[in-house]
């Protein structure tokens, strides 16, 4: 029986009841001082959230829409742009510069594997006119997670700006946007957040700003600057996604209770534990050890398994929702997300029906080996994360 | 005593609680069988709205991406286009034009009068050139509504393409996208729809999609095509703001269940009543008879009040927001919204407040006069009107 439908892919991603409630309260006027109010809440807890004391936007877009806001701000058409692409999101964003009219460098890594930071170093020096990198912090994907911290000082190193697509990684894995040096990174509310789809956060460094007075891209929507000077007084260039601002500002809420540190290390455990029951089913863990993802879990299921029609009966049977393969992937991969409201007992429901599914396809028993690694990775702790 | 705040602009507008409820279901799988059934049923009830059989998207924006979206679709930069223009919203579609690049040509009204059919028709004549036109339905600044059968009309005589900001009207007053022609519309949710902000629509009629091939804007999150791909698909390229599209699905029940011609005809007594009690108080309507809103009235208070001061007492005392004068009519308008989840007793109900915020400040007494004279257009209709 599916009273509730078990929503495991990297975004969106399930939402405590107390964030669903807050999402429903009435309407206020975006002009007035219960907004003002909420905006300067929601861009004081989101700052934390990034580490950061920069300036930070709320744009109602999807994450998408921040990826642009930072393109349509920070380049000419003409301009040289370096893109690390190490999976679908790399390619997303430098797709981006692209339609802009930017001259997209592609520094690509094998799917699966992340960006080095030598070769960043190296087409930095082969490109010294370009002076803006386009970096994936979490290949959603693939499940990797590239070294930032390496990446961005390589980059700052050389003198560019670093714009950081923070989509899936933020409020789940530490970023530290202002020791890291990093002009720019945006995340959405449908990821780690624990809210609804619907607003993109974009953090701008000083180097950004300046960079922003010299583009010549078009933008009005997401202009930067129109948007930071309605901040400045309260409000919102164009009428915001009120609903989903309140659920952020009770999502951010609920971190800060469990505590960012604690939220952090409970994504890197739900990973491990996920990878290991993946391992125990004889899946191939897809993203390279040492670059797994703590929101995202990617594996090469075994030969023959026909992963549309396993992924169905994970959804009609056990309500159980995961991902599949993107891309040149479609098909070949499967990623279980656990990110945002995810605790122990939901990675070990997951693996449950993934046992059960194969069972029922035929192709091995369900004798709970799956549950039993993962479970090594799940410690008493896991009892303190769930919050009323 | 406030017990919930009477939001009387005109948008965000009130929300009916089963709309908030929808508003707050658990997330889905944007690319899963339940989003595609979601995206259908919206996407199907919007056209009815929109009375058109034209393709439509659902974007995740306010309003004003919508108005990008068209801009960024159906322009290259150096384009001539015209832009109708009375008021702030006008303003700000011929900007976003003028932001992409365009050459436009501004044919302004004064505002608080609508722009005129014939003087279309001679800037057209003058402007062989100009292959697109923006229009305003409901200039919600002044609340003034142009005549757009006539000025789709001009437009379309003339071999123009026309994109039309129904941000404010649709949903509320008749549009008929196909019978007038109009190639382009843009609404979005938090109006009359009564659902939170977060979701535009745009109408895409042939001659659009002809004039988008051409177009060289720079274009991704707001690209017509791509969204239009993937929604023949069932889904959205981005992830869109699921819980929004909840709200609006069960927003169109509530209009259908009213029927739609019902809820126009609402929407204009509501309109009526309105101005009646504004003048009532001594205000002078702002906009030209025969030009009246029927979404939101705006008015000049009588002389020497401070419109601030009056507002915020509005609001602090008697838990009643209305709008404030925009761009160069700041402080010297009062805009009452009535759209959407608005019966004729809220109506009252905002006309009590104004008339006692009145006698608080020493201007006049608080006789009823503004609430008797409302009540002469309020009829035993009303009592039909509101859905649980």
């Amino acid at each position: 029986m599916i009273f509730q439908q078990q929503l495991r892919i990297p975004g969106p991603t399930p939402i405590p009841e107390r964030v669903l409630r807050a999402a429903s309260r009435p309407m206020i006027d975006h002009r007035g001082p219960e907004f003002a109010e909420l905006l300067a809440d929601v861009t004081a807890g989101a700052k934390r959230v990034f580490q950061t004391s920069n300036d930070l936007l709320v744009l109602t877009s999807s994450g998408t829409g921040g990826l642009e806001s930072a393109v349509a701000n920070l380049i000419s058409p003409g301009d040289e742009v370096v893109a690390a692409v190490c999976g679908n999101f790399g390619e997303r964003f430098a797709g981006i510069a692209a339609a802009y009219g930017a001259r997209v460098v592609r520094l690509a890594a094998e799917w699966g594997e992340p960006v080095e930071p030598a070769d960043l170093a190296e087409v930095l020096d082969a490109h010294p006119q370009a002076s803006l990198v386009l970096l994936t912090h979490n290949e959603t994907s693939t499940g990797v997670t590239n070294r930032l911290a390496d990446l961005a000082r390589v980059a700052r190193n050389a003198g560019r700006v670093v714009a950081v697509d923070g989509v899936s990684s933020v409020s789940s894995m530490a970023i530290e946007v202002d020791r890291l040096g990093i002009d720019v990174a945006v995340s959405a509310s449908q990821k780690g957040w624990m809210a609804p789809p619907g607003i993109a956060f974009v953090t701008i460094g000083e180097r950004a700003w300046e960079m922003s007075e010299r583009a010549r891209a078009p933008r009005y929507y997401f202009d930067w600057r129109l948007a930071m000077k309605q901040a400045e007084g309260g409000s919102t260039p164009w009428t915001p996604a009120i609903g989903v601002m309140y659920a952020v500002q009770e999502g951010i809420r609920v971190m800060e209770e469990e505590g960012l540190e604690n939220v952090f290390r409970r994504h890197r455990r739900l990973a491990d534990a996920t990878a290991a029951g993946l391992s125990a089913l004889g899946f191939h863990l897809f993203a390279a050890e040492g670059h797994r993802s703590a929101t995202v879990t990617s594996a090469v299921p075994v030969p023959d398994l026909d992963v549309g029609a396993y992924r169905r009966l994970l959804r009609t049977r056990y309500g159980v929702v995961i991902g599949g393969g993107q891309g040149k992937m479609a098909g070949k991969l499967v990623r279980v997300g656990h990110l945002g409201a995810v605790a122990g007992g939901d990675v070990v429901q997951v693996l449950w029906a993934m046992e059960r599914a194969l069972e029922d396809l035929d192709v091995a028993p369900a004798d709970g080996r799956a549950m039993a690694a993962a479970a090594q990775h799940l410690t008493e702790e896991e009892a303190a994360t769930a919050a009323p």
